[in-house]
């Protein structure tokens, strides 16, 4: 039998060194010079998605050797249509062939009987038939409650794999909610007692659970306590970089284990080149395995 | 300049003298025995996909004629892959074509910059340009705060659009969450504030806004307290049939406006044949009929 979602991530952090995610949401308008091929129409799709495609490639081909998984963002590949997704399974495929896990961010979350179709959606099926996008986690909104999480977790477990609950998102306007006392603690720690009850059936050799928390790195000083509420959880933070987040106050995401946090960064791994100079693939790799040391050096004190 | 959409719905609703949508989430293992072609291969995703197109193009044939528009279930395309997203492309305008109303239900909702993808995902660009799935209104998910509303709300109204936040959904696991006092009132009331501050720039000649809500048919009780915080809101209204609701306690849900209440049916409308028995088109014909008379004579009494 496969090892479960933490146990392989567990084993995946401690082979390749590294917790940091490379974030693929490809702006058409901002590729990678080598992706553009300069007879490309503008407004077709298939030629946008394609070019895409290669502009993702090449970051992961860049980027990856100092990453342990790439997250995708799926906004940014379902805005080029039919042939964005597809674009979205070759490169789901291509990051799993170089063995970099995948997290497939769509944040997801619906009645019952619709998010066992996102499931399908995300996760391989269990029979191991083709099918799905097949991605190693998924990220899903919690807003409506319990019964819709199940099937996501559900076929989760199913498939070895993972899923994501936004506990506390990285932007500003998340306070207004998250942070509401609902009714004397914050709605984020409602959600956290959440992510650790869902979690408990799925907790790895590692000590880990399958179900995660999406926790905003912008928001650091709630970390010690979310680590609290979560003792088993891997935290996926968001906002590192050009969110203003900084990986040095990450610390209690690491407490119980090294892969106890996956650091994503996006714009500040592939726009590097914007403010280091030189190529895009090399400033790419810099950048990327510049966070990867002090995400390491901070978990390994 | 054409009409935004609470104006073009107004004026479809009394045209069609329609609230109802027809739901399409569409399960590969239950589509109606035209659809499928036995020569088709179960495992094949672009075969799928086509059995799906022409399933559901069938049941806007049956239904259409007594709805105003056509209900997407987002998560039923996406787990066909590519092909599955091709389908619903093709299907959106094969609903458009037809006169109806399109709304993809994705119950989107991320940061900022990603929700600007969303936008561009759902919505036609503004500049008329191909692009988008260019339905008239997407649902979306709140629990990010307003800064993650405000593209989805301008691309909304950009492309002559609305959008529909979830304020209190269908399934019973809603209520831990959407029900809790945050502080004082439900969470559900603080989003359904939000509803009517987001949409107060979009309001109609119609006196309805281009920002609706979410409000499962079968929480009826909640519903007057709804429409008093939001009286310009357009309400979709899930539930109605297979998850118990019934229409005949959505009332003050049509109290401003015929077309502030939008009666989404799936299940009951597309396997009403295991009910009623005789085809399946004619099934969900008389099925779509009924519901269309008893919605209409309940919002003129």
């Amino acid at each position: 039998v496969d090892a479960g979602f933490p146990d392989r991530l567990a084993a995946l952090v401690e082979e390749r060194r590294s917790q940091i995610l490379l974030g693929l949401d490809p702006d058409p308008g901002a590729l990678w010079p080598g992706a553009v091929q300069p007879e490309g129409d503008p407004d077709d799709p298939a030629a946008t998605a394609a070019a895409v495609t290669r502009h993702c490639r090449a970051a992961i081909d860049a980027a990856g050797p100092a990453c342990v998984g790439v997250k995708f963002q799926v906004a940014c590949f379902e805005r080029l249509g039919w042939p964005g997704w597809a674009s979205l399974e070759a490169l789901v495929e291509y990051a799993r062939d170089t063995g970099l896990l995948t997290i497939g961010d769509g944040k997801r979350g619906d009645v019952p009987v619709t998010a066992r179709a996102y499931a399908q959606a995300f996760f391989a099926p269990p029979d191991g038939e083709r099918g799905g996008l097949a991605v190693d986690a998924m990220t899903a909104n919690p807003l409506l409650g319990r019964d819709s999480l199940a099937p996501l977790v559900d076929g989760a477990a199913g498939s070895g794999a993972g899923c994501f609950l936004l506990v506390r998102t990285s932007n500003p306007g998340a306070a207004e909610i998250q942070d509401v006392p609902a009714p004397e603690r914050p709605l984020h720690e409602l959600f956290a007692r959440m992510v650790d009850e869902l979690g408990a059936p799925s907790v790895g050799d590692c000590g880990l659970s399958a179900v995660g928390a999406v926790t905003g790195a912008t928001q650091p000083q709630l970390l010690a306590r979310l680590r609290e509420l979560m003792p088993r959880a891997v935290f996926l933070l968001p906002g590192v970089g050009a969110q203003g987040g900084s990986v040095h106050d990450l610390a209690p995401a690491f407490e119980p284990h090294p892969a106890a946090g996956l650091v994503a960064a996006s714009r500040s791994i592939v726009n590097a080149h914007a403010e280091r100079g030189g190529d895009a693939p090399s400033a790419a790799a810099a950048a990327a395995e510049e966070l990867r040391a002090a995400t390491w050096d901070l978990s390994h004190p």
